[in-house]
Parts: C-alpha cells; sequence; structure tokens
C-alpha cells in the first residue's frame, strides 16, 4: 500500500493570508480550504487546486429580514429567577439576570397561553387568573401565597445570535452589528431562505461544499446582564421554540404542550437530567421536522451540483446525527470539532453520509497563540487522544479552524501539524477501508439517552475537563480508543431485551443521573433482566453510583450483582468486615496506583461472592462479584488515563468471561495499546504517552516481539509477513 | 464557698481488692462504692462510711426460670438475607448470617400471622398463602418471580442475652454459662420478677442503691455466625417485641401490626432513618408500658428504704430519658457513659431525677490497661470534651468503672483522677447550684427526633469516631460545652409554631437522614414557617446537607435562605461565578485553616445577598447570606475542635444579629472558653488544649485581663471582686 502525502486536510485561510495558504497547503497536502466566522475566503484562492468550503448561515446575517419580520425571529423559552413571595402579591422581573441586548420578552403571543407561572413550594401551576405580565415594568405580577417561590417561564426574542454574541465578546469586536436571528421554520422566513439559499449558490459558483453552521435551531446559550454566559447547554432544545412550533407540536403528540417540558424545574433539560416522556416527544417532533426541512436546503445545494456538509454545531439542535431521521437529511457530510476520542467518535461513528471531518485542536485562536499558551502541547494532547479513537473508527478527513496566520508564525506548530497529518494519512493507508480488530463481543453502555447520545454520556461541554465529570466520562473516553464494539442503549431497550452479542453492560454515573438511571431501577422488568442476563453469564460493570436509587433498602437496586452498596448513614449500624485481596486477573499489568478520580465515596462489599481490590480505608473503590454463571466489576470511579483503559480493558474481558482470548492481539505495557487489520495484515502499537516506553507483543496469545517506542509513536507492522 | 474534698465520686471494687478500695476511696473522696458485671462487692466493703451501689439485672441472671419458661423468653424481629430467586420456588434460610447461640426461631407463635415475607423488587407483601417456614431445613420457601429478591421478617427468641454475651466474648469468659433472657413485660414473667426484687431487697439490706441495667428491652445487638458483632444500634427496639407487646400495641394503636414498622427494610429503624408514624406510635406505646411498669420495680426499692438508679445503656429501651413518660418511673438517679460533651449532656440535661451521675472513661478494662495503651491520655481527653459540658450542665456525680486493680497498678493514673474528682468538685463549689451565663436567646437543633433525642442527633455509637459522622456530630459536641440554652425540636413542632425565644435554628447532617429531615422538605407549612422566620429577623444555620430533598429544581430547599445549593449534574449547564471574601465577623479569631471534616462537595453560592468565606476550588465550604431581617450561614462541615467551637459561636451570634452581645463574656484564643455564674459571682476560663495558651478576657465588652493558662487549666475567677 503505498500512502498518500497529500489530502484528508482542510485548512482555514483569511484574506491577509493568500500566499502562506499555499505555501502551507502544498507543504502538508491539503486539499480543502475554508473560511469561518470572523475570516473570509479570499477571492485569489477560489481557483486553487483544493475543494472549497464556505460557511452559510441559514438563520443570521440578515438584520433587515430579521427587522422587517419579528414575529419571526427565533424564541427560546426562559425561566425567571425563584422568587420567594413575602406577601399576598409577588412581582418579579422577566428579564432580570438576561441581557436584554440578546433577548427580548415576546409580547405578541399571549402570555395567558404560552407562559407558565409555578408556585415551585407545591409544584402547582398558578392560574392565569392569578397573574399577569405588567409591560410598562417587565415585571410579571402574582397573587401569591406568602412564602411560597415562584418562576415564571416565558418566551423570549433571540435578538443577538448567541454564537454571534460569543465570538463578539470573545473577540473584543467593536463595531461588528449584532446579528439578529430569524426561525428558519416559520412560513415567511423558510419561503425567503430557500430562495436566498439559490441565489447564493448562483453567486458562488466556485463554492464545492456548502458547510451549514448549521440549520435551524442553535444550542442553549444564554448570556447573563454582565454579558457573561448564564447557561449554555450543547445538547438544549430549549432555544428551538415558538408557539408556531408548539402548535404543530401539540397537534403531533394529541396532547397540550407546557412550557414546563422546556425549562424543566430551570434545568431546561440538561442532558444530566432523565428526560420526560413529553421532552423525548418534543424531540423526536423536532427531528421529524428539521430533518424534512434540512432536506429541502441540502436539495437545492446538490441541484447546484455542490456538496452539503453539516457542521455539528451552534444550530445542530434537532439534526440529532444519531437519531432515525438524520440519514433523510441526505447530507454529503458532516464536520464537527475533536477535543478527545469520545469527540472524535461522535464525529466518526455518524451512518447516513458520505464522509465525516474532524476538526481538530487547537482551534487558530489568540488565546491559546500567546505568551504563556502551548499549542504544540495542545495539539500532541489532543492527537493522542483523538488517534486512538481513528484507529477503532476513523474520521475521513481532518482539519483546523482559526486564524491561519497565528499557526504559520508559532515556531515549530506547522511541524507538528505536519506529523500528525502524516499519521493519519498512515492509519488509512494501512487500514485501507477495512476496520480494526475488536473483541467478539460486544459492550454496551446503558443510560437514559442509548444511542440517541452516542459518545455523548456523561459530559458538560465537549471535551472540557470537569471536577464533577471526569471520573466517570473516563470511562467513555478509553472506550472510545479500545478494541470493543460499544454500543449504547437504553433502559427500555434492556427491557425489550437484550442483544445477544452483548457480552458486558456498564452503568456509569452520579445518582439520578440521565447515566445512572435514578427511578427506573424500581421498575421490576429492568431489574430482572439485567440479573437474568448476569446470571446467566453477561458481565456487568458499574461506575460511581450505578443503578442508584434509595428503595426497599437498597441504594444500588442491583447490589445483588454488583456485591456493592452505597452507605447512606441508614445501615451504620451494620457492621461490614470488609478486606482487601488485590490479587486478581484486572490487576495484572498494573504497576502504579490507581487512580478513581473523585470517585464516589463510602462503598461497601455485601453478599457472598465479592473481592475487593481495592480500598479506601474500611471503604472499597474496586470490587468484582461473581452473580450465578456472570460476573460484575465496581469502580468508584475511572478517569481517563492509559493505565485506567487498561484496566477498564482487564474489567471488560473478565466481566465477559473471556480473560483467554484477551491476548489475542496485545501489547503488554498499559501505555500501550494495538490495533490490528486483520484484512490487510497490518498492525499499529501506539505509545500514549509523550515518554519512550517498552511493550512486549502477543498475537494469538504468543510472546512475538519486544518493542521500544519512541514518545507518541506509531509502529506499523506488516504482521503476517514479518511475525 | 468551701470545697469540699470529699464526696460525688463513685469507685467500682472487686472480691480481691478490699485493702485497695479503701486507700482508694479515702485517696480520692469516694463516696460510693459499686460492682460490674464480672466484679462482686466484697463483704468487707458493706459496711464502709460510702453507699453502696448493686447492679441488678431484671432480664438474666436466671437461667432456670427462662427455661421453665421458653415463650416468655426475649424475642427479637430479625430480617434474613435479602435473596434472589433464580426460579419459581425460593429456599431463605432464616438463620444464615445470625448465631443460633443467641438466636433461636420462634415457632410457638404461628409464623403466619407474625413473619412477613416481601417481595423487595415490588416492595410488595407474599401472601402467607405463597410461602410456609419448613421446620426441618430452617429455610422459608416462597412461591417466587424469577429474579425478584426477598426478605422474610420473623421473630427470633434471644437465648443468649447480648451483653452477657458481648462481655463473655470481650473477656474471653471460658466457662460462664450463657445466661439467657426473659421478658418481664410478660405476664408469668412479671410476676415472678416483681417477688425476686422483693427477696433480693430483704436478702441485701446493705445496698443502698439498687441500679438497674436496666429495664426490660436491651437495645439491639445481634451477632453474626462467627460471633461478631452484625448489627448494633444502641436505639433500636427491634429486641423489644412479642407477639404478646404487638397484640396490646395493636389495640392502643387502633390498626394492625406489621414487621416491616420494625425491621424497617432491613435498617431496623437506625436512629438516621427518617422514623415512620408507626414507629413513632411504638416508640410511644413501649413508653407508655415501659414507664408504668418500671415505676412498680421502682416503689419496691423504695419500699425497702433504698434508691433506684438506672443505667442509661443495655435494657434502656422504652425508657427515653428525654420522653414524656420517663419522669413517671419516680427514679432517683441516672447514670451512664461519658465519652465526651455530647454524651455527658444526654446524662446532665435529664429531667426527673433527683441527680444524674457519669461514668467517666476509660473503664478499668485490660484493652487500655495494657502495653500501647494509654489510659492517662484517654482520661485527659475525656476531662477535655466533659468538662465544658459540665460547666454549662452539671451531673451531680462521677464515677468509674471496671477493674479497680487495673488503674490502681497504673502509674500515675490514680493521680490523673485525683486532678479530674479535685475540679469536678471545683465546678460544683464554684457554681453551688446556680447556672452558667447562657447567650439571651436559645438555639435549636431541628430534626427528625427533637427533644425526644436530645444530645443524640447525628451519632452512630456513643462518642466513637466515625468518618461518616465527625463532620455532622461535631457541631453537637461543639452546642455541649457552649454559653448557650439548647433545643432540640422536630418538624412537626416548627410547624407548630417556633418559640419566641429561639432565635437561631440549625439543620445539619446527610441529605434524606431524619438529621437533615428529607422529605419533610417538601412540606409548603415547614419551609413557610422556617422563611418567615429568618425573614422576620430568625438566623438558620446549615451544616452538611441541611434542608435536601430533590425537588422542583432545587436540592436544599430553603437554597433561598441558606444562599447555597449542591450541584447534583442537573446545574451543571449553569454559570456560577463564586468568588472568595473571607473578611468577616464569624472569621475574626480565627487563624489557622478551617477544618470542614469530610463535609459536602460541590456546593455553590446562589442568590443576591451571601458572601463566601471559604472556597475548596470553584467551590464553597462556608457562606454566609442574608434574608429579609435574617441570616444564615452554610457549612459543609464542621468537626469538633476548639477553633471550630469558636466558628459555630460566632456563627451564631451572627445568624442571631448580636454579635455586640457576644463578648459581654469573652475570652479571645479560639482554645479558651469561659463560663460565668453570675449569682456567685465566680467565672472559669479553660484551656482546651494539652499546650499553655495565653489570652483575652473581657467582659461586658471591655478587655479585663490577660491570662496565660497551663496546659488544660481551669481558673477560677472570682471577677466582681477581682475585676
Amino acid at each position: 500500500m503505498k500512502q498518500a502525502n497529500t489530502g484528508r486536510l482542510t485548512l482555514p485561510t483569511d484574506v491577509d493570508m493568500v500566499a502562506a495558504t499555499i505555501r502551507l497547503k502544498d507543504l502538508l497536502g491539503a486539499d480543502a480550504l475554508r473560511d469561518c466566522d470572523g475570516t473570509d475566503m479570499p477571492e485569489e484562492l477560489l481557483t486553487q487546486d483544493a475543494k472549497i468550503y464556505a460557511t452559510y448561515y441559514t438563520t443570521r446575517k440578515d438584520n433587515d429580514w430579521a427587522m422587517q419580520h419579528p414575529e419571526e425571529i427565533q424564541q427560546e423559552y426562559l425561566i425567571s429567577d425563584r422568587v420567594t413571595a413575602r406577601g399576598d402579591r409577588l412581582r418579579i422581573e422577566l428579564m432580570k439576570g438576561f441581557h436584554t441586548e440578546q433577548l427580548k420578552v415576546n409580547t405578541i403571543d399571549p402570555p395567558g397561553k404560552w407562559w407558565e407561572v409555578i408556585d415551585r413550594t407545591t409544584g402547582e401551576i398558578v392560574s392565569p387568573d392569578h397573574w399577569h405580565y405588567e409591560e410598562s415594568s417587565g415585571e410579571v405580577v402574582i397573587d401569591s401565597i406568602p412564602y411560597h417561590q415562584y418562576t415564571v417561564s416565558f418566551l423570549a426574542f433571540l435578538i443577538w445570535d448567541p454564537v454571534h454574541m460569543y465570538n463578539f465578546i470573545t473577540n473584543d469586536w467593536k463595531d461588528a452589528p449584532h446579528q439578529l436571528t430569524y426561525d428558519v421554520r416559520q412560513p415567511k422566513t423558510q419561503v425567503y431562505v430557500k430562495e436566498k439559499l439559490k441565489k447564493w449558490c448562483e453567486a458562488n459558483p466556485q463554492v464545492d461544499v456548502v458547510r451549514f453552521t448549521t440549520f435551524f435551531h442553535q444550542f442553549t446559550l444564554t448570556f447573563d446582564d454582565q454579558k457573561r454566559e448564564k447557561y449554555v447547554e450543547w445538547f438544549g432544545y430549549s432555544a428551538s421554540v415558538s408557539p408556531y412550533i408548539l402548535e404543530q407540536f401539540e397537534k403531533w403528540a394529541g396532547y397540550p404542550f407546557r412550557p414546563e417540558y422546556i425549562v424543566d424545574e430551570g434545568y431546561h433539560n440538561s442532558i444530566f437530567r432523565i428526560p420526560s416522556k413529553e421532552f423525548r416527544d418534543f424531540m423526536e417532533f423536532q427531528q421529524i421536522e428539521v430533518s424534512k426541512l434540512a432536506k429541502e436546503l441540502v436539495d437545492i445545494v446538490h441541484s447546484y451540483g455542490k456538496e452539503a456538509m453539516m457542521f455539528l454545531g451552534d444550530h445542530w439542535i434537532g439534526t440529532e446525527p444519531f437519531g432515525k431521521y438524520f440519514a433523510n437529511i441526505g447530507l454529503d457530510a458532516v464536520v464537527g470539532s475533536v477535543g478527545d476520542g469520545v469527540t472524535l467518535r461522535m464525529i466518526s461513528d455518524i451512518q447516513g453520509v458520505n464522509y465525516t471531518e474532524g476538526r481538530l485542536l487547537p482551534y487558530f485562536f489568540p488565546d491559546v497563540f500567546t505568551e504563556g499558551g502551548d499549542p504544540i502541547k495542545e495539539a500532541q494532547d489532543n492527537w493522542l487522544k483523538a488517534r486512538r479513537a481513528i484507529l477503532r473508527s476513523p474520521v475521513d478527513r481532518i482539519g483546523y479552524g482559526g486564524y491561519l496566520k497565528l499557526a504559520s508564525e508559532w515556531p515549530g506548530f506547522i511541524e507538528q501539524i505536519g506529523k500528525v497529518v502524516d499519521e493519519f494519512r498512515q492509519i488509512h493507508a494501512n487500514m485501507d477501508g477495512t476496520g480494526a480488530y475488536t473483541a467478539p463481543f460486544k459492550v454496551a453502555v446503558l443510560n437514559s439517552w442509548g444511542n440517541l447520545r452516542r459518545w455523548m454520556a456523561n459530559q458538560v461541554h465537549h471535551a472540557l475537563w470537569y471536577r464533577e465529570i471526569y471520573s466517570y466520562v473516563g470511562v467513555i473516553e478509553a472506550l472510545s480508543g479500545m478494541p470493543i464494539d460499544v454500543e449504547f442503549i437504553t433502559f427500555d431497550e434492556v427491557k425489550a431485551g437484550i442483544d445477544p452479542s452483548i457480552r458486558v453492560i456498564i452503568n456509569a454515573g452520579d445518582a439520578y443521573t440521565a447515566f445512572s438511571g435514578g427511578d427506573n431501577w424500581k421498575d421490576p422488568d429492568l431489574v430482572c433482566t439485567l440479573r437474568r442476563f448476569v446470571d446467566q453469564g453477561g458481565g456487568f460493570i458499574g461506575v460511581g453510583e450505578p443503578t442508584a436509587c434509595q428503595y426497599q433498602g437498597r441504594f444500588f437496586q442491583l447490589s445483588d450483582v454488583l456485591g456493592v452498596d452505597r452507605e447512606l448513614g441508614f445501615s451504620m449500624s451494620t457492621d461490614k468486615y470488609n478486606t482487601l485481596n488485590p490479587e486478581h486477573f484486572i490487576l495484572e499489568d498494573v504497576s502504579a496506583d490507581i487512580d478513581f478520580g473523585e470517585g464516589k465515596s463510602r462503598i461497601y462489599a455485601q453478599g457472598e461472592h465479592y473481592q475487593i481490590l481495592n480500598m479506601d480505608g474500611k471503604y472499597s473503590r474496586l470490587v468484582v462479584n461473581e452473580y450465578g454463571q456472570g460476573r460484575s466489576v465496581y469502580f468508584t470511579g475511572l478517569p481517563y488515563s492509559p493505565q485506567n483503559c487498561r484496566i477498564l480493558l482487564r474489567a471488560i474481558y473478565y466481566a465477559a468471561h473471556r480473560e483467554e482470548e484477551m491476548k489475542k492481539y496485545y501489547v503488554t505495557n498499559p501505555e500501550t495499546e494495538i490495533a490490528v487489520f486483520e484484512k490487510t495484515g497490518k498492525l499499529a502499537v501506539i505509545n500514549n504517552t509523550k515518554e519512550e516506553r517498552h511493550t512486549d507483543l502477543y498475537l494469538e496469545g504468543i510472546l512475538k516481539m519486544q518493542l521500544t517506542l519512541a514518545p507518541m509513536e506509531m509502529r506499523w507492522i506488516t504482521y503476517k509477513e514479518e511475525l
């Protein structure tokens, strides 16, 4: 196989970078050029031997239209501050804490119909007979019960596009006019936007790829009165609403809409919340409608001989790339930001497009390319995490974003990109369109979202480190680069029957979140199906507070399967007698202390078939349990690290009862990994650290080689000939 | 005032210690001598110039009676292991995990009536038509649903008294016959025990004080099949049951009894559990009946001219010294073990007796008086904690327990006791029956138990350190020695109206426990009463997870009052912008880092009136909030330490809006405290450390003296004359 030294790479450009762009394009072998929000494509480059991408915004950059049709400006459901009444009349200032340059109360549609005042002390709706909106003061006036707490859920127009506002603030733009939004779903705007796209296609014949940023509904991004971020939920649907849409939803769903379905007690259906039936219905409805309308725009693009690419960000709401309507859109490609292995897989696993493209980090932005910044380190760390995921499920292309000038002037940075691009092309050359070897069984991550939110479990913002989540999202990150086929399944799917190809099920996260499952665990069908699954030979891995839901004398409802429960105080009078026994298959490669992150405390082993592999004082952190023919493994937490990847891999093989098969293809050093392409006869051993590493290489259980890998090295071996 | 150098002291003795006892009695000025479980009173000492205490056991030490009346042996509700069915027939071995020398299944009373099989997967009772007890195997056989989990709640006879068994095992006794129990509440035994007591009184004319150990019902103390402690709940009523009693209860309560009211999902109504109505009813019923019957025994004792003393331990269940029936018993005295300030107050605050006696630590037992043991340090630590509580609410007497021989032979130990006894007499001499000055307002600890379990909040076993509780019980320990009148109130009492003398309310503990209150916080009456209380000038102090109960968008239901909430994941998309500002009245004396123990993580400030005094990364550990005319203070945790006592004292004065009154009587060094007896004109300054300490002394807000205190010193000043 011959490796191309061009292709699969997209570079950003700008009007002041014509010569440099050409130089870097040739040096790095880029075959596509793109503009960004804030940069422009120079005329001179349109004729280069490269595909030309153009960012295209369907919902903004046309303030005239927005101002002429204020009723079709995008809307968002907001919830006021929670205010405690001190008497029998309460005034709540709606816009308090919001930025009036971003949002404006919708007084066009009747508040009595579309707003909701809730007594949060009782959970009851306050009848519109007992409140009214006073436009002069911007306050809702409520007949209140003293010392009850109230909220008002209300509609507001998005008079400044959130991403434009974010870029404006972040880049300290001064004179750019605020870009208003408009709602493409609404009748007049829909007609207008389609016509506009046609005209744009006609006016831009040199553009090969229309990169939609994105379609119609922005993820929730709300600013406070000091222009600081107030609420941001990348998965959030709160800004995809309008009476026009909600009236359609009512008809489709067959029941009346309530603002509470969107504002959700103020949590706005954060991905950590167990989604209500009504919110799931709303998501479904939006997917159906968004995919239909998006298809119309894609068809227009195609009719001009251009490709349609979707950016997985900004206005992606309702597209749900792992939902059942996505393929209907007919896109050619998806591009998205790659922060780590998980976000790589979030793009590369998308079906229903011809190709995927990952935008690697760092963005060429001044916050990193500055004194004290270390863009080379960021690029390396990003690549170490992305590379192991690409070996399992590759994006077809990679690219960068931002100001090319910053990257080109940073010493050594272009060389670093060169190495990344070269390794990326090596992977494609050696895999040659085939998949890497995976274990002969599947692993399923069980949560409330399932495959709809594939590779999105336990995250707040993509690839950002959060103290609250790193101990659980580490499990998903580890899986993203493992030689394991991973499914994401819901509780309902488990009840309908576990796919026989699934051998190990993982439940990971904090109690009562969508990820551990909360009240789902009171469902006899769910717990019985899982008990049967494990009893008959399946494996169950719990991380954090798996199956947690205080009920009938237990916190972990599958405490019998897991062999552990968490002490909430109620059982402190019961003696535990837990003792350590760390000799176990799972820990055979492990030499360093295990990092459990900020894993859960107060875990004790119980039952008769457990073995405690790691303790913290009298409590346990890593426990295995035998349950009938099956097995379970429990971790208090498992942040991402090369060693924890290995521990999880071993836990999976142990839980699956397939220990003997683990060394079919195996490297002993936990900080190295192996990817095998049986159809091409190639294998790669990667060093996931920035230091030299030695490792033994096993094939079919037999020690074949001892390797010394340079820092970050990816070593390719044509194993069927060489070994 | 002249201080006596005799009196107020009880010493243990034994048959081999006649001369030594007399020597130590004279040396230390003891005025009472006692026997213990395992030691005997020598004949020779009966005529000494000292009161003679005799331990008296109503429920054991008469195996003949027990064996002749097996149906009146004491009983305990047990719950079997939780067992998961794998088919449609499940066998549960009842005694698995219990010790058959301690407990024996009750097959005399019909299982169908008194036992309960529960499907823990659904929470439903399995009808007796679908299970039966198979006596030959000791198993309950259940028609089961596959993969549902079941428990059997059943009655067992206590064929070995739990405390006798404990002492037997702990002291490695070999040949002592196991002491059976009998239930004094039952008809034949009741008659027999009363007669026996009369005879005993007649036979023991030299005994002055009959020390009941205790009355009828042992706290729950169950051993496992390896003779290890399996379950121990000092507050537990599980061993106070029998069909005889439960039938009376049904009549009294007016509804049918269920075993679940006792076994409580397997938690056995641990004091950490929010008590159900039925369990509270059962406690009430037991108090009524126990106090009636105990009074009959006390009357017998009195009829022989002897005093009746109750040991607050062993069979104290149903006496509830802070309950409304206790005084009816007519006891002369209560004696109990003093582990710290809290347990001191648990004795000294008891009303309805003529005097109280505290048994100080250490017990003269071989586990402490041994190589590697440090009984002098234990005595000092014990005294430092007890002394500050005695200054607020004194026991009338102190005493010791165990083997006097061990104490007398340990170098320096008797001298240490001498110092303790001397200081104890100093306190009584200087207070002369009057009370110490307390702040001009009361502080109330709010939990599910209220005054019934005064000074018992947040504890597992008395005065033992537990990682799970020390961060919250520290608050109660601190209060035990503060110049503050402390009430313990229930949620129901708050709803009925807060006593106007209460200025500050404290809610401390883990979420969903009896101490923080769980679902009580969904009650609008409760939250509104407290909001009004604070709004109108009251103070609220929360520690750990106060008012916690996930509901309507908040975890802490009084988050508006507290200015904080806890992040459970659902609101991670909401930005917080918390910043530190440690300049505050509460921290003015504080120089060292604050110890929050294993306090709660993920606390963020919210609202508009908070100030964050201490942070842990981006989260907060100490926050104050203004709420109308009132104030709140929040701590993630507050283990006991001299500095934390001072922080809490300042927090109380701050929350009460009475900062200016704090220095009425004040010592500046946080490791010192002051107790003032206005009626006698004396004050004491105590050094709560084992190092020398300097402190300024303020009276009426004016600096009066600078003191240097020796390690552990208690300095008395006749302040009205001297200053």
